[in-house]
């Protein structure tokens, strides 16, 4: 079902032009073609060698966008003239026509399924058909799933540092490498265990629900009370506006006098700012409260406008805080929740949600998932969707088969070796239904050889 | 001129529709457009806060995408209707028509030249413009300078780690973050001192040079010289075919010979692959030698084909190394090329190009740089394109004026507090000639403000 997008989202997704490749992959199917080789049954595998981010498994994405791109793939005129000015100009003009006339239709692809856990070595794709279109596919392939399957992995390990209850929002475009990069991020990040996304292209196109309220360039924008237009708001369900700046400047002397704090060390271009947000958006209240100061002006303003919300029935739903100790901080700002919901007998002040979003990492995560702290849902950028702790899965597209006889390639780098052949892949599970884990053993090769050749293992399920 | 792309170029490019942005940008818009802000003239800037790679510069690109970005800015219908279906359901339905009425025609923005070496905290872009549609801009055009001048920037320190001489080749689209993430490295490292790309659609797209032979696939398809066909090949300029694999043969016994190695290690397959290759491409002929062995087959399967070639008036190119100690292995196949040219007479011999490549760092390049070795290009892919040591640039667009008025943020974060106002930047250079490097002065901020309003030294040039 990943493949029934609307017409216009096959469009973004079949923006992988058979001649974004390398260019060796033409010089190589020329010489295949003069050799009349061309269409020689061969068979290729797609596999990485280690697992990333140093740990034990991956996850396999970006199958559908190669399903697509296979079904795609075709060279346009322009394409081919590129090509004939690029080759050597004693390249045969026919070759140019076969090249015109490519399709993948002699092209079969076994894959694992989409979003599947895998490990190392282990095919995750065997491309087989004519030698020389299975060879020109190759660049192709390895682009649309390395990143694919690499920040598919990466969410999955925020959400296993995050655990399974809080909220994880993905909000990395900005940081992407590239627009397609961001884009391809929020999609794979939701298969990999994201909830939401800030990416609103990525909301239209696969339907994964967006979020986000104001940035701090709002806050800011604000000055003066003078600002606030219109000034009033109408009770939820209710009629006849209420004066909402009144309202709320009365909800301010009213917190602070709780809380000890003072009125003239809060920000009039803060509070400004959620006045305003507060009456464009009164059912969608969740302000960035950290612009100035979080305890002398962000969370007063805050408790201010959402407690006056309140009164006119309406339902704030929380804050985002974006700098500084995020753990201490949300303890605090649940406390002063905790506070106004008591002395203001405003239960649902209590459940506010409070958004945590500060170059979180992997590590940052974790570490903050075993502090005390009331962040319920946090939104990761950089980290998530570049992959800073390795940014390329280093998938590799390996020939393992011709005409029916296993190839292999024996490199001066003993780990770049290839395994000869056609593979059977199967998933050993031990008796507790846990993956053995057959390739993080020291006799992987012994194993590996042993698995595919001599399995009589009852316990196990063929992919 | 980097606007001068034809059609299809400028298609690709406007590849960033507007809705590929963060969802806030559009609840701040109606905010703004509520409180009837959206109109206010505002200035935001584009900047970095720390130069990338624990380096002292980088360099700034992606403006010309930004550009073809603003011309395209445009909401579809559709676009406008997912919006009205995730903002809030009272949304008023006149924003909606606002939407789909906004352009880019009331936008200014001031740029350093693309390419330019530039600094931390210094504007990069600044967008003047209506409020709600300079808000609107934020993510698309940081997506859009983030990755390709942290791209450039990293080209330009494998280039110093190079030096001047050594040609560079970009070869990372099939490790890059997504299909235009390669497209974008291939355009942004040639800007930033490479020389040739992998990269068929950055050819075609952007005039770069492209090159590439073969892979080890190529080889490894090989498994015996019956495999070779046709047989012959007509000498340089002449006429008459040749029985080119008797010739091969011949000259193979002598390469052996001379340097006294046994013809049985030789790989049949590989002699086989570059012997079709050869008769394929007689005036490229630049073949991948670490299939096997390069001192046991690959090498001396290149010597006796290039010698034959040699014999029929070709030039052969050089070969390729792809694993193992390159500087150690370019010595020996260098020292092979001047005996070959020596015993056989073959002057052109001793100059073949010996191309390099096996997962290079800029550290590596620069370890590289400093040893003895004869290695005349270098291919890099994924630490280059991925950006290993630093995958994301970090800029970051803020608000400095609304209505002529100054505007910041100060944060719990002191580092990520801004500097309100408008900014002149000044370029100061010393009595050499020499960028002075105000902002890594302990003094920064001092210096910043100092450089902005009092300045009078004479030494200056407004960018």
């Amino acid at each position: 079902n990943e493949l029934n997008f609307d017409s216009e989202a096959r469009s973004v997704l079949s923006r992988v032009p058979p001649l974004l490749t390398d260019l060796y992959q033409f010089t190589m199917a020329y010489a295949y073609w003069r050799a009349d080789r061309h269409n020689e049954p061969a068979v290729f595998e797609l596999f990485f060698r280690d697992n990333p981010f140093g740990g034990g498994f991956s996850l396999f994405a970006g199958l559908s966008d190669c399903l697509l791109f296979l079904q795609n793939f075709a060279f346009s005129d322009d394409d081919v003239e590129y090509l004939r000015s690029v080759l050597p100009a004693d390249t045969d003009a026919a070759f140019f026509s076969y090249l015109k006339e490519l399709d993948c239709s002699a092209v079969s692809v076994s894959a694992v399924p989409e979003g599947s856990v895998v490990f190392a070595r282990v095919p995750l794709l065997e491309v087989s058909g004519p030698l020389a279109v299975v060879q020109l596919l190759e660049t192709s392939l390895l682009c649309l799933v390395n990143y694919a399957s690499l920040v598919c992995s990466n969410a999955a390990r925020f959400r296993l540092a995050a655990g399974p209850r809080r909220r994880l929002l993905e909000m990395g475009l900005r940081r992407a490498q590239g627009p397609d990069g961001g884009l391809t991020a929020s999609r794979y990040t939701y298969i990999g265990g994201f909830d939401l996304t800030s990416n609103a292209l990525a909301g239209r196109l696969f339907g994964i629900p967006v979020a986000g309220t104001m940035a701090h360039s709002y806050v800011t924008s604000f000055s003066s009370l003078e600002e606030v237009w219109p000034q009033t708001l109408v009770p939820c369900g209710g009629a006849g506006s209420v004066d909402f700046i009144c309202l709320v400047k009365g909800w301010l002397g009213r917190v602070c006098q709780i809380l000890g704090s003072k009125t003239s060390l809060v920000r009039e271009g803060e509070l400004a700012a959620f006045l305003s947000y507060a009456i464009a958006y009164p059912q969608n209240f969740l302000p960035v409260i950290d612009s100035y100061s979080v305890s002398c002006s962000g969370l007063l303003c805050f408790c201010a406008v959402a407690l006056a919300l309140c009164e006119l029935q309406y339902q704030p739903l929380g804050v985002r805080l974006d700098s500084g100790d995020l753990c201490r901080q949300s303890l605090e700002v649940r406390r002063v929740f905790k506070e106004c919901s008591k002395q203001f007998s405003v239960p649902q002040f209590e459940s506010l949600i409070i958004v945590g979003t500060n170059s979180i990492s992997e590590q940052s995560l974790a570490e903050l998932s075993k502090k005390e702290n009331e962040i319920d849902v946090v939104g990761v950028g950089t980290h998530l969707v570049t992959c800073t702790s390795q940014p390329s899965l280093g998938c590799v597209y390996k020939l393992t088969e011709v005409r029916g006889r296993p190839r292999m390639k024996m490199s001066e780098d003993p780990e770049k070796s290839t395994l000869p052949g056609r593979k059977s892949v199967y998933r050993l599970l031990d008796a507790d239904g846990l993956y053995l884990p057959v390739y993080n053993h020291p006799f992987m090769h012994f194993f590996l050889l042993f698995s595919l050749f001599v399995i009589k293992i009852q316990s196990y399920r063929k992919w």
